[in-house]
């Protein structure tokens, strides 16, 4: 696949705007486990997925504490650090093998400076990346490990399809142990909790 | 003022931009205490503060959790709601008195397609705003309540002066009895902290 093939993207693009995405913006699959920048260094490029699932984690007294899980379809920025050139203050790393989109900083410029367009695209769909962040950090901030998981059974059961329980845990804060007992507590509760959950092995 | 005097913006305006720019961007003065947006309600603006405070809320069982406190220079946006137009999950209320500018969702519609420059400023100050919300999760998820304080002592002196302590403590996730034992804590473990903290007085 080349860049200006994405879907969603494909049908908003000029033939001249097509050639210069598929020239500056390369796509490559990296293999499980990569990392792709690591605490301490500059985020060169930011990444948009195509297929496989990216983490965003942070070394906190020697435990990773997972913040996001990216799949097929969404954004991967490392805001702060790729914007003003900074050393980044986190991780990311390849759960799965993950084709990803490459939008370096310095081809951003050249697009966006050739192509008014583009940049007007790419505002819109900041801004709902944005608008799910702040969603994330109301989801942090308010709600139990519990009420988390509960979440994430409604709205991304891929996830849990996908994401080895330990990192599960590191996401909502807990101990694997304790992802264990609420995963228990919630199958009592509600007696079987559908698909996604009964299905799931742990994968660690 | 005017929103095409808005320091750091009226030097990037031509004459036509400054003209719709004042008539597109209203700007008004809040009361403290003003509730700006309600949960439920739709956000119909995204705000510049030229003056005051703005505080960014949830409510949790009843409790007030404070994620964010905005301050002249930053800009105040309920993502989320404002680009889809749904209903919001938070509360923005004025700390203090608050001149704002007022970036409507219609106006914003306008101004961007009669001036793609605008929205190409706008994007540049979205991602540096995304970058700060970043690192809000991150100091959120990585650190301690009093780790964080130390933070605010360090990066946002002024805020210390300007917020009451029950806010501060909302903001920090404890009870106000939790942040004055920080605090006691703080100034035994470093002797005097510094004019910033030996100057504060609890307000509340």
């Amino acid at each position: 696949m080349k860049a200006s093939q994405i879907p969603g993207v494909t049908e908003h693009l000029s033939e001249e705007e097509a050639r210069a995405m598929d020239v500056l913006v390369p796509i490559r699959t990296f293999a499980k486990g990569t990392v792709l920048l690591e605490a301490g260094a500059v985020a060169t490029a930011s990444y948009y997925a195509i297929s496989g699932c990216v983490r965003l984690y942070y070394m906190v007294d020697g435990d990773e504490r997972t913040t996001a899980f990216y799949i097929e379809g969404q954004s991967i920025a490392s805001m702060n650090s790729f914007v003003n050139q900074v050393p980044a203050n986190h991780y990311l790393s390849c759960v799965e093998e993950s084709t990803l989109a490459i939008w370096s900083y310095t081809s951003e410029k050249e697009l966006f400076r050739r192509f008014p367009r583009l940049e007007s695209f790419c505002r819109v769909s900041l801004e709902n990346d944005f608008g799910q962040h702040q969603d994330l950090l109301a989801s942090f901030i308010t709600k139990t490990p519990e009420e988390r998981y509960a979440e994430l059974i409604a709205t991304r059961p891929e996830l849990l399809q996908r994401v080895p329980q330990y990192l599960l845990a590191s996401y909502l804060g807990v101990k694997p142990e304790s992802l264990s007992r609420i995963r228990k507590r919630m199958v009592r509760k509600r007696g079987v909790l559908g698909t996604d959950i009964g299905a799931i092995k742990p994968r660690r």
